[in-house]
Formats: structure tokens, sequence, C-alpha cells
């Protein structure tokens, strides 16, 4: 068994090595493009994080660790924070972004998949730097733990207990018997989507650098762009669809391409959330898509059709990728793209919020609740894909929602000492805790995030890693029972 | 046992009967003040239903009706509808409000203790109006139904099952062992409450009209006023400090007073929900005042204690009384009322919202949902007051709580069809489903409601009664199971 020394040892010397590593591409891009600034800054960042890594990986080689089901909750959130504080470095020390809280707030955002983004002027920033801003989203993406888990077990620590902290959702589905192949295949379906999104955008006259950082940016429901305009930039109808398509994709539960690989696509809609998963897709987009022909909003009804449903897909699975700015639609349009913020993409996808099946069990509860009323002598249970759902996992979902808000109120609070509008604060905190991107008001799409102060955007990026860590895993840190377990 | 019609003949006799008595009050009011079309109104509102009441009521006098649990929410949903459609006639008819529907947002604003206004100039309004205007937030204020169930048991309708559909809160101590002795008690101690604060109001300088008009709108925690600047009319600090005590003391459960009585102030206080309510109260108005004089918005630090704690108070008791316009302070002040909306008073009393308790225990399952992942094997109990909460009372709490939000959410798309901005849409979705008044932006304290289509008012009204009535029992009546109980 090995000591606590050697279990951070080892662990630190991991996380350097996959630092390192993660930089590796920027590092290229940034040979390529002949960034002079950009390559001393990559060098000097990897360079310490791999020997010192390697010196660490090496001294605890035949250490053999096993990490207790809490340890695995502080793992991943140290996993999180010190990949985005260690991650902002090459942005601040390049003076790309010359301020390190405004850096550790992007690369939160990246590594959370948020994409809500403090630059005034993005295309003013090397294209290595904006291409490591939008790999960020892309490691974030499936979860850089379900990536470590994919490594980890042949590293001599078990995968399965930090993996259930982290993958995002109530329910986690095993596919195979053991856990690291499941792993392994969710890791290769995630790789094989963003080579077909990167052919596809590529077929759709985007070059090699614009495809990969706007694939990244998908397939991780990120939403960084290297454009100011955003996907506004894109005026093909092509490109424009192949976003929206692959936008909903990610948010699908990943497990269900398994099922639709091996039984049919049938079978694969046979899955409840997925169901209402496009049901919030395709209710809101329709009305949204209404209410632009009614007012006049859109050009024509084409328009009308792709613009609600680009960003009703953009706001639902959380990737927040604009095309244009919708603070200035009908109130009634904007309305629904902000209560999909509290709804969120699937479980096991790669998208944020409080996620579809949690919704629905709570709608389901609901509806029990007033068949309840009326008949008070009667059982009544609650069935997902025609199996009971149990009364500890509805409490959990509950449990799960009402922290939720509570946190977005406490946060809602501290930004608002900032002195913004009521709409700004409470946007600005939903869209991070839920992983979105932009918000409303001051924050749309066309806006960023440089209005907030230091205070304001650490608290933010705070939120977007406790969010994407579906927040018990990260909160439940700060609670004294967790330091003290026995003390019950 | 009765029939069908002879159940609904009786009842709308008592209705009819009661609503007639409810108007005679304003029509002496109207006679005071020799305003001669109020008089006319009042008589030919009152005459029919005293005499269409008082025949069916003759012809049912022998009846003894008994009714289902089932039937009470749809009796005690359709009072409320009754007195409300009824309620505005007098108001119509005069033509103080030329418009049936927003007549009717005003009667359902009164009788659910709501305070929301759509006068532009309240005080061109006949006095004997403006009197029958704020009469309906007293009547309404312990619920029309608790004053109907200290009467209807003696008329041979059993007050239990109404009441229990009725009584604000989750849970309904039982003080004494007849209920129809309870539901006296607490009428007592109401009309005692109003009586001392017109007393004191009057000693404050306040005539005997003001000083009715304005307990109504306290005890009943409704808000309105007949002043356009509402309580800010009033300058006297005893005047002021008499209405945040009465506020305070009205947020209260009523239950507790008799506890006081019986056993002293200091088991008063062992009440969790008593201690939660004041720490709700005492901490916001702290903040709040730190905030008004740190960005010297209040004159001094006394009008910002004041202010503060008036302000809190008018949110928490969901009374909306106002003495300055609160959405020119700073965001973060103005974000402690928003969030207080969603708090409400204490159950038992004449205060609306989701209550104390149900806000206690929905952050004890938090904090439960934290031990449980550190420690997941080990079994946790809620407990309020010492004892445990069953599990089915903290599912109910929680469904209460997801339906709310549903329901707000739901309303405020059909509100936001209007086109105004979100903090306008969502606030008068806030400010009606709770029973507060004002909202924020366009519709603050300083502002009304005769901004909104008459669809909006509508839909504003109902929530109004749906909150009012703890939801549940209003919104079962929609749910297909209500109708066909057998079909389950």
């Amino acid at each position: 068994m090995a000591s606590r020394r050697e279990t951070i040892f080892k662990l630190s010397g991991i996380f350097m090595l996959l630092l390192a590593l993660s930089m590796v591409p920027s590092l290229l891009a940034a040979l390529y493009y002949r960034e002079t600034t950009s390559i001393t800054t990559f060098l000097s960042v990897i360079t310490p994080l791999f020997l010192a890594g390697g010196v660490l990986y090496q001294l605890t080689r035949e250490v053999e660790i096993r990490i207790k089901m809490r340890y695995g909750f502080l793992i991943v959130s140290l996993a999180w924070l010190t990949f985005s504080l260690v991650g902002a470095l090459p942005l601040f020390l390049s003076g790309a972004i010359p301020n390190y809280v405004d850096a550790f707030f992007e690369t939160c955002s990246g590594f959370s998949t948020t994409g809500a983004t403090i630059l005034t002027d993005i295309e003013s920033l090397p294209k290595s730097m904006l291409f490591w801003r939008s790999f960020t989203h892309w490691l974030g993406g499936m979860g850089i733990i379900v990536f470590i888990t994919a490594i980890l077990p042949s590293t001599g620590v078990e995968g399965q207990l930090i993996a259930s902290a982290e993958t995002p959702g109530p329910t986690m589905d095993k596919l195979t018997p053991k856990y690291s192949d499941t792993a392994r295949n969710l890791y290769l379906l995630y790789l094989g989507i963003t080579l077909v999104e990167i052919v596809l955008l590529m077929i759709g006259g985007l070059n090699l650098y614009d495809a990969l950082v706007h694939s990244f940016g998908t397939v991780g429901t990120g939403g960084f762009s290297s454009y100011a305009e955003n996907i506004g930039h894109f005026t093909s109808p092509f490109v424009i669809w192949v976003f929206i398509v692959f936008m909903i994709m990610c948010g699908v539960n990943f497990n269900l391409y398994f099922v639709m690989f091996r039984q049919g696509i049938r079978q694969m809609f046979k899955d409840s959330e997925l169901r209402w998963y496009f049901g919030f897709i395709f209710v809101p987009a329709a009305l949204i898509a209404v209410t632009l022909i009614a007012t006049g909003t859109a050009k024509s009804i084409y328009a009308a059709v792709t613009d609600a449903l680009f960003h009703v897909a953009a706001m639902i699975t959380t990737t927040g990728y604009g095309t244009v700015d919708f603070t200035e639609w009908p109130t009634f349009a904007q309305m629904l793209l902000f209560f999909l913020f509290f709804v969120g993409a699937s479980t096991s996808s790669t998208g944020g919020g409080i996620k579809v099946l949690r919704i629905m069990i709570c709608l389901k509860l609901i509806r029990r609740g007033i068949k309840h009323k009326i008949h008070p002598n009667m059982v009544q249970t609650i069935k997902v894909n025609d199996r009971p759902v149990s009364q500890e996992v509805a409490t959990n979902i509950a449990n799960f929602i009402f922290f939720y808000i509570v946190i977005v109120i406490i946060s809602s609070l501290l930004i608002g000492i900032n002195g913004f509008d009521l709409v700004t604060t409470v946007s600005s905190v939903l869209t991070c805790i839920g992983n979105v991107g932009p918000g409303f008001a001051l924050i749309g799409p066309a806006d960023n995030f440089s209005i907030f102060s230091g205070f304001s955007k650490a608290i933010l990026a705070i939120l977007m890693i406790a969010g994407r860590l579906e927040l018990f895993t990260f909160f439940m840190l700060f609670s004294k029972h967790y330091w003290n377990p026995d003390k019950m």
C-alpha cells in the first residue's frame, strides 16, 4: 500500500506529464505559424512540467495506489483547478492575456467547456494561443478525468472511483464489464466525432486551423471561436448545419451511440431522456422561429428556422456558439433561451447544466405530487425507460436541483456587488455554472466578461469548475464533514 | 345525504350572503362620504346577492352536506375565483376601474393579499371604493376560507376538509381538539391584531379611514394603500415602526401566538421556523443597510436601517408596502430583495410565497445530500423542532418548490409575449405568485401593472389566486386525474 506522500507524488507526476503533453499540439501550432513569443512561452511551461513530472513519475513507478472514494472527489476537483491554474500560464506569460486572473478565467472557461471569454479583441491573439484556448475545450470535453481514466488504470491507479465522481449526470450505464474498456470506447467515439466534424467543416470550406478550433469548441460543447463574430463569421449554410447537427449530437448521452451501433437507431430512440432532449430542442426552436418570423426579426423563414435551431442547440447543449446577437430578439424568444440555461444537455454527454434526465424526473415528481394529492393512499412510482426510479435517486436529484438554485442565489449576490443590472448578474452566474458561455444584457453573444471585477471573475471561474463537476463533487470539499469523517 | 344539486345550491347561497355581507362596510363608507355613485353601485350589487343568496339558503336550510376531500379543493378554488369575479363588480360598475379585466386583476390582488395594482392615479378613486379594495386584503388575509370555516360548521358543512386544503403552509398544528374552536381563536387573534394596529396608527396621527385602510393592508399582508406614494406618504417615524413591527408580526405562524400566551415567549422562540424567519429578516436587512450607507444611497444611518428593515419585512411577509423606490437602490440590495421573493413568510401566517419552513427543510435536504455523498451508507434524518421530518413531507416540499419553479417558467414565457424586458417579466410573475405586490424594472414600487395586456393581467390574476392556494389546490383542478378519479 502506498503512503499518502507517495500517492500525492505519483498523482502530481501524472498531472504534470499530462499537462506538458496537452500543450504539445499548441507548441507545434506556434512552430508552424513561427510565433516566436508563443514558442518560447510554451517551451518554458512544458519543459519544467515534463522534467518535474518525469522525475516524480519515475520515483513512484513501482507504487500501486488505491484511492478511497472520498479522496476521488478531492483529486477530481484538484485536477480541474490545477489544469486551469497551470493552463493559464501560456496565455499569461506570453502576454496574450496580461492579467493572470483573466487568464485563469479564460482557461477555466476552456477546461470546463463553458466558452465565456474576457477577450475584447480575440483576433489580435497569436494563432497558437487561440489554438491552446480552444484545445482546452476539447480536453475538458469528455472530462479530463475520463481522459485520465483511460490511462490511469495502466499506471496502477484505480480509475473507477474517480470516474464515478466525474462522469456527468445522475446515472452511469456500464457498457462493458471492464471499466477501462468503456472509457476507451467513449474516448475513441469522442475522437471519431471530432475527426468527422473536422473533415466536414473542411469540405464546407474552412481551413484546417479553423476546422480544428471550431470542432474542439463543438465536440467539447465549449463555444470558443477564433473570431470575434463567433460562428457568425461563417456564411456557408452547409457549415452552419454541420455545427447544428454536431452540437445536437454532442448533447446526446454518448452511451446511446453504442446502443445504436449494436441494436440500431430505433432502440436508441426508446430512451426517454433522448426523446425529451429532442423535445426540449424542437419545441422551443419552433416557438422561437415563429416569433422571429411574426416579429420580422429574421430576414427570411429559412433564416428564422436556422437561427432558432442553432441557438436553441447552442444553449441546451451548453456550447454557447452564436451566429447572431440574440439579445436583440423579442423578449419571448430570449426568455425561452434563458430558461434553457436551466435544462442543459443529456447525462453522459459533454454538455453541462442540470441535465435533461434530472429535469424529466423532476417533472415526473410534480405529476406524482398532483396525483398524490388527489389519491393520498395510492402508491405511485416514477419510471424512466419503464424502470422504476428509486426514492433515493429521486431525492438525490431534488437535492441537486435545490443545491444548484442555492449556489446560483449566493453567487448572484456576490456578483451583484459589482453593481451591474439584475439580468447581467444572474445570467452571468447561470451561464457559468451551466457551462454555457454567453449571457444576457451586458454579456450577450456580442459582448464579453471583461466588465467584471477580478473578484467576480474568480467566482465565475470557480462556478464553471463546480458546475462541470456536478456541484457536490466540488462543494463537498468545503463541508466540515468531508475533512472530519469520523465526527459525524 | 344531500344531492349534488342541493350541495351546490347551499354553497352558492352561503357565498352570495357572505359576499353581500362583506360589502356592507364599504357601503357604509360610501354613505358616510356621500359618494352617490358608489352608494348606488354597492346597493345594486349587494341587493341581488342578498336576495338570491337568502332564497338559496332558505331552500337548503335543512340540508346537511358533507364534502369529500376531493371537492374541498374545488370549492376553495371556486370560492376565491367567485369572490374575485363578483368583488370586481363595484369597482367596474361604478366606473372607478372602467375595464373589467383591470377590476378583476385589482380584486384578485386584493383577495389574494398581493397588493399589485393597475391604478395609475389611485387618489382619484372614491374613498369607499379604495376602502373596498383594501378591505378585500383583510378578508383575504387569514384566508376567506378560514373565515368561512369559523361559520360553516354551524351551518352544517364540515369545515375541516376545506381548511386543510386552504390553510397556508405544509403543516397545520391543531391547538384545540375541536377544529371550529381553532378557527375561531385564530379569527379573534386576527381581529385583535387589526384593532391594535388601528389604534396605534391613530395614535401616530392617522385619521380613522387611513388607519383602517392601512391596517387591512398590513394584517392581511396585502400592500394596497390609498396613496400613490404608498407608506411613503407618512413621515412619522412612529408610524413607520408600527408598520415594520406589524408586518413582521403578521408573517409569524399565528399558532405561535397561542404558544406564547400559554407557555411564554421563550417557548415560542424554540420554534425553528420562527428563528429562521427572523434570520431571513435581520441578515438581509443588515446587509442592505450597510450597502445603503456605503454607497450613500440613504440620507442617514437611521434612514438606511429603517428603509432596509421596512422593505425586507415588506418583501418577506409578502406585504409589498413601500416607503421609497427600491429599484433605485444598488444592485446588491435589489438582488437581496429579489431573492426574498422566493422565501415568503411563515406557514400559517397571512403571508404568501414558498414559506420559510419549506426553504428551511430544502436547505436541510441539501446538507443531508452532501453528508450522504461523503458517507453513502449512513441513514440521515432531517429534524425540525427536534422531530424527524418524514420522507413523505420532504418529498411534498420538494414537489411544491419544483412546481412553483415550473409555473414561474411557463407563466414568464406567456407574459414574455408582451415584450417587456426579462426583469419586468419574471418579477411580475414572481410577485404575483408569491402575493408580494411590486416587482422590479418597469413594475417597481413607484410604477404599476397597467402596462400589461389584458391577457397578461388575466394570467397574473390567476397566478395570485393559485399562489395564495399553495398551487396544488388550484392547479389540481386542471389534472385529468382530478376529474377521472377512477381511471388511474
